[in-house]
């Protein structure tokens, strides 16, 4: 079945807000068997959505309309809809009810206007919204093809799709599913797409895609069956496959991201960490402590910009700082041991570059970066040689600070 | 002239990257007087892509295509269109050394396939890529029609619409340009509109839109004239207007965010900042580290997560941990001038919170937060009531503080 999804409003199409819902939606479209073909995006506007719509229903089975579910006069989706399919729109107390109830929690009286909210085309599934007032819903037209339509925000969509529309599409399809993310380091979507070789693509048993999500590689396999055991063991033979393929790439599975699995290993081990952070400034801790459970893992975390802080919390030495320079390994290797001391850790991760837009030179350009891990009685330094802004040479330093604490630990190829 | 944006592509349609370019463009357009009026996204299917230029072709005068003019062949666009305008292609060599000689830079030989990135339609206006390999070309139809081909990669598509598609469209319509954003806070985007009133909506000479930008809100105003003397007379009048009626909400200007404005205030009165965090874990000193130009007055910066941190380095004395707990005014209090007092600066900031998702309890549930602002001799704190993930509250928590320091170094209303 082709799924094609349509963003109504004119928010989207004037660009004050980006259109993630329709990537959101149709990378899920993937792990339930369907493909998604088309996006497009209107004004709040009866003829430009009919023409959508219309567009739609000749080449898709499946079809998306989000937003314009809201209160205002300007919110015409589903009084549109119900025109196009010649469907009455019926007043479903309840659902009033409801709404009335979610304005009592937030402590306002319900507007005149939200009323039109508990209106809905006859024959239609209506899908409750757990997060606002705008109830979506789901309707089947004559011709056998299947209209959904879902409110812009994504904090209410996204929780509408997962827990009623997917739930829905499996149903429909009597499909049992099973998805394993891997998140894979330090390889380019090339490179990796050569690696995955065949691997790649989508049947009716199976997704294997790739995606980026910040600055990691995701390879998702989704498998599908009719029961859930069909589904996982599809998912874990191919997994088996593709993580022998990408061993010294992978660093995670699933949601997690590779701090998550850092700070699983510390809890397990009983492993306290601390930083020391020159050019990233807080971001390294700031990431680690995103990250529920670091909290009694983390004894004590320093921002030393200046060479005065440098001595003054982790000992660097004077000669170091003059010898060498604050940007080099010799420093980051005792900010990485100072750090670990002064906080009585078992590791300690030190940072030391030059981040720019200023303070490169000839032979340390704006991008050059020294990295120092602390482990027990070892110590390791790196260097990186990085490029772009300001901010992309701090999340990149960042990044690697963490990859190769993970490979550290989980004792994995350098 | 109504605009129109097509993204083409698999890795958009299936949802592995969002399209932020349609809302990119759409937003810059308004700034030239264009406004977007449809968007959409297409496979690297040539029938797809026939029929989504069709239908714009019927309804819009400009039409940005997107995405396509890679090397390899599933990179269409190009060939597409000529066919569908009837006009030859022809290879340009200037356009193909150039295309070596980026090869070159980066250490690599040509590849035979980058040789179809030098064939341009006949009589296209070509746009020079300074970021990447694949040039993008101007079209006119016989119908007087526009038709623009960009790259897909933000990073190559940006910089080509500002430097080079946006100039061709003053130009075309003899057209000056001005633009003022306004950075405003602590007002919701529903009450900004009421306070805006009239001054929100597109006129030939004048858009006044507000968009949200990280957690800000934007009030953009963009005037247009035949001479820069009118723009700018025309923008700085409806400036005064705007910003007199968000007087007690104004922030800044243009695309300095609240954290740009105090390293500035602090360079200006050469004022040394630190900050001590417990909750935000080091956010609060990433995001001013991200300013360039704070190195010299960011002295240090502590994350002191644990009580015995608070104490050790801050000085928060064990009574007040115990008799109020970690969470409390009087630690943020403590911590903020122990801050201040340790690093020898002149103003100390400090957060102590429950970012969640544990930890939270009845008296003091997830999201209380307490920020301390030391600043000379004052210090100040205030409790914050938050919503949202540990990475919203995180958030919002550093939002906060900036905000309110801004307000205390700007003599600002509280």
């Amino acid at each position: 079945m082709k799924a094609e999804i349509i963003a109504i409003g004119d928010e989207v199409v004037k660009g004050f807000i980006s259109n993630t819902n329709a990537a959101y939606i149709a990378k899920r479209m993937l792990d339930v068997g369907l493909e998604t073909f088309y996006h497009s995006a209107v004004c709040d506007e009866k003829l430009a959505i009919i023409d959508a719509i219309e567009i739609a229903l000749k080449r898709s089975e499946i079809i998306f309309c989000i937003g314009g579910l809201g209160p205002t006069d300007d919110d015409l989706t589903k009084e549109v809809v119900c025109e196009m399919l010649g469907k009455k729109m019926i007043f479903y107390n309840e659902y009033y009810e409801e709404i009335q109830e979610y304005f009592k929690k937030t402590g306002r009286s319900t507007p005149e206007n939200n009323k039109k909210q508990a209106l809905f085309p006859k024959d239609a599934i209506i899908l409750e919204n757990d997060y606002g007032t705008a109830p979506g819903c789901i309707l089947n037209t004559e011709e056998n093809k299947i209209i959904i339509l879902l409110p812009g925000p994504p904090t209410e969509l996204i929780p509408m799709l997962e827990n009623k529309v997917i739930p829905y599409l499996k149903n429909k399809q009597n499909l049992y599913i099973k998805t394993i993310d891997l998140v894979v380091y330090d390889i380019g979507e090339s490179h990796l797409a050569d690696k995955l070789g065949n691997h790649l693509g989508i049947s009716a048993q199976l997704t294997v895609a790739t995606y980026v999500r910040n600055s990691e590689i995701i390879v998702r396999i989704c498998a599908r069956g009719t029961t859930q055991e069909i589904a996982d063991k599809i998912a874990d033979e191919k997994n088996k496959n593709i993580s022998e393929c990408l061993k010294e790439h992978t660093i995670g599975y699933n949601d997690s991201e590779i701090e998550d699995n850092i700070v699983k290993y510390l809890i397990q081990n009983n492993y306290k960490i601390a930083t020391a952070e020159s050019c990233t400034g807080g971001l390294l801790v700031g990431t680690l402590v995103n990250c529920p459970g670091i909290s009694s893992m983390l004894s004590e975390s320093i921002v030393t910009y200046s060479n005065e802080a440098k001595q003054k919390y982790l000992g660097v030495r004077a000669e170091t700082l003059q010898k060498y320079g604050a940007v080099s390994a010799q420093t980051a290797k005792e900010m990485a041991i100072g750090i670990q001391k002064q906080a009585n850790a078992n590791i300690g991760l030190a940072t030391t570059g030059i981040a720019g837009p200023d303070g490169g030179s000839d032979e340390k350009p704006v991008g050059t970066v020294y990295i120092g891990i602390a482990i027990d009685n070892q110590v390791y330094t790196y260097l990186l040689t990085l490029k772009g802004t300001r901010e992309e040479i701090r999340t990149q330093t960042v990044k690697n600070v963490l990859c190769k604490l993970y490979r550290h630990l989980y004792k994995q190829p350098m």
